[in-house]
């Protein structure tokens, strides 16, 4: 695994009833739903999204590989804390790290890695070169 | 309410572990999808879907109206066997009636309605009469 | 019906990709979620919750019915409003009703009716009167 | 990675409406959902669950681990096979491996790791050796 980049970005949420299993903690699957959410989050904040138009066409990042390590459980009403930051961005990919805490323990670290798409004609999609203009916008520096 | 029409349509499913909550039964938003999956078998039993293709146009079935009442938990692991019956079937819509059953004894029962829509040009849906042929599937007697 | 309560509570979520279905909109069970986390929120701007501790007894509240009319799509992003109202307050039960709005667009109607319940010995629940501390509480005016 | 091992199970299940995001595909957070599910389906088959009575005691196996690579994607009504495999063994814990297929196509592979624990006095969790009887019945040839 490369160095540890320093996150690029902060969001929260607090666990839900219906996040719970009858294990009294978080089911583990959620934590894939809250890295999107945060990986959402930070797109957003710099005028991105997991769909969005660009130019006239329709750009998505489907998922190719998801992976989370879990170190402590959570809890409902639990209010968790989640950094991301850009583990890599390829020529067509990028991979996410994401780190969730409550106050100060680290809870969990997760990484989502998705390729760039492009709609093509019929429905399907395939796979291209991430635009300049997105790819700069991705690795901005947050304090500038 | 109508008197209880005769069930068309049995199924059943084995409840997950994420299917549970914290309270250590099923959560009661899931029940909602398991009255659409069982919509979903008894609509492919009659050669029918929630989103089908129909002389050449995209039909669809969105929901109206969902309702639930609760009898009794169900948990981890049991077998729950589900009825489908037509409470009603309208011009345009269409109302299912589910029972939900752990052996013989009654879980929960519960509605779902749904519009006949048809996809138009742009994007949108439009609600449609129901096609003649789709009526006669949907009503057909099982015993036939 | 009886006439609809004024509300006592809002909250509001910002849609989450993993809400939405192959319809492009938000999944109709998703609503029921949506629910009980305002109805938590509501709860817990009065300190009270779905799961809680009273005078050294555990108090949950399970639901006996859920009901929701579906008037408009949310997609993707949408930022929904939703305000939490107590349709009626029985000697055991509770029933809110709900209303999602996106922006001004009325979206969605929604009831949560919940029982009273107490951990009894040996793991099982009984329902019981709601302890007349939570009741002033969950009826308290909001503007005092 | 180890040498790939033989499946030990294989269950197969097909994707129902609220599987699916406004992509139109499997969301991927749901294919931990399900290899959850083929892990139970497998632990079944053995007279075994992730959470269960042993010798008076309560054993469960919360996970440590996750992860997924994404090869195709799926969709409504697709019927999905799922292989499972016990990639390690160890002394506390478990490592299962998954593959998905839709008829010869590999889909995707998953891994997810869990730690053997007994529930102790109070409520907490702490890891133990997995008792021999259960790796017995983990390990034992299907054929046999």
């Amino acid at each position: 695994m490369s160095p540890k980049p320093d996150p690029l970005f902060r969001t929260s949420r607090r666990i839900e009833f219906a996040d719970t299993d009858m294990a009294g903690i978080v089911h583990f699957a959620n934590f894939f739903r809250f890295m999107e959410a945060a990986e959402v989050d930070f797109l957003r904040s710099r005028s991105l999204s997991v769909v969005m138009h660009w130019e006239g066409q329709k750009i998505s990042f489907p998922r190719v590989a998801a992976s989370c390590d879990y170190l402590r459980p959570i809890r409902f009403q639990d209010v968790v804390d989640i950094t991301v930051s850009l583990q890599r961005v390829g020529r067509k990919s990028v991979t996410y790290a994401f780190e969730f805490f409550r106050g100060a323990e680290l809870i969990a670290r997760g990484q989502l890695s998705s390729v760039c798409c492009l709609a093509s004609d019929g429905g399907g999609i395939k796979s291209i070169e991430i635009p300049a203009s997105i790819r700069e916008r991705l690795q901005a520096d947050p304090q500038k």
